[in-house]
């Protein structure tokens, strides 16, 4: 388990960072090529790399200064060496500007479910699943 | 230190998504069986698993839409290979209805001092000491 | 890249409980001998453990109630066995007292560039880099 959480880990923050900043092709290769992302907070899945760059691209256009936060990471199921489910907690923080001064809040918490495999020896996301909560 | 520190974030975040999805008596077995969870928030420490799942499934009810998120997290001091102290901050994050639109607050923020021994093989807290900052 | 993320990870987290409870001196010991610390926040850059420590110190009596939460730690760029860029994200939570009940809220978010180099055998930070996001 252990090594493979701290990659897996580690793939999360980059995954944010990426997002965040506008770098949606990385934000995309954490997912495998055919990878799957499901929110109820967009009608339809994203499936595949180009249209998981294209989601991150219009993401990041549509919301500046947002943080994807990423908590609460667990290995919730091992199913073998290059396969597990991994749970976590991803907060939305926005920062607007509100009559003059600042204004930093949580606009959403999910659940994230995530379906990793080792894909080429790397550890990608296979499904991801959000649900509001 | 490094793999422990693994495992006892591993389970710091299964036991948050524990408590927050009603599933008490996994939370209450992330202590040991003698466990001890002492806050301020409450009145009385609450001792040993079956208080502890009474507990969990008492604020579940009580406090629906509610997260915990466990960040900061450091070992603290190591005393043995089995025993060790945690510290970690824990948000305390609800989700509300507002005039008809959704609001996520930080409800409190707390440090937490985990007593964590090896039970078994695994590690499990053996008390929980949280103080409101 | 695992075992250093790991010693990382514990780092940070000690780095806030330390600057939250005051202990200034063991904030400045996160860092080399001869650290930056640079933030938009501040004038000037902040160089070396007397002046970190002095910086700490006056933080701490500036600012009551504050955490520093430390999330999407990443390794973003391995150098050697001995030096790489970690990428995180920082979130000033403030408590305080309005009209008779606490209020807890975000009061800004920012992105971490930290230098780490292996310093002694303990990675510290060589420079840290805030940008107000």
């Amino acid at each position: 388990m252990t090594g493979s959480l701290l990659e897996i880990l580690n793939l999360l923050g980059k995954q944010s960072h990426a997002i965040d900043s506008g770098a949606a092709q990385q934000w995309a290769e954490t997912f495998t090529p055919h990878g799957v992302f499901r929110s109820p907070t967009y009608a339809e899945p994203v499936r595949g790399r180009e249209a998981l760059t294209a989601f991150a691209t219009a993401f990041a256009k549509n919301n500046p200064r947002t943080h994807h936060v990423v908590t609460n990471v667990c290995i919730d199921r091992e199913i073998s060496p290059d396969e597990c489910r991994v749970k976590s907690n991803l907060l939305i923080v926005t920062t607007t500007q509100q009559h003059g001064s600042e204004r930093v809040a949580i606009n959403r918490i999910t659940t994230v479910d995530d379906h990793f495999i080792r894909h080429e020896g790397v550890w990608r996301i296979a499904e991801r699943i959000i649900t509001r909560d």
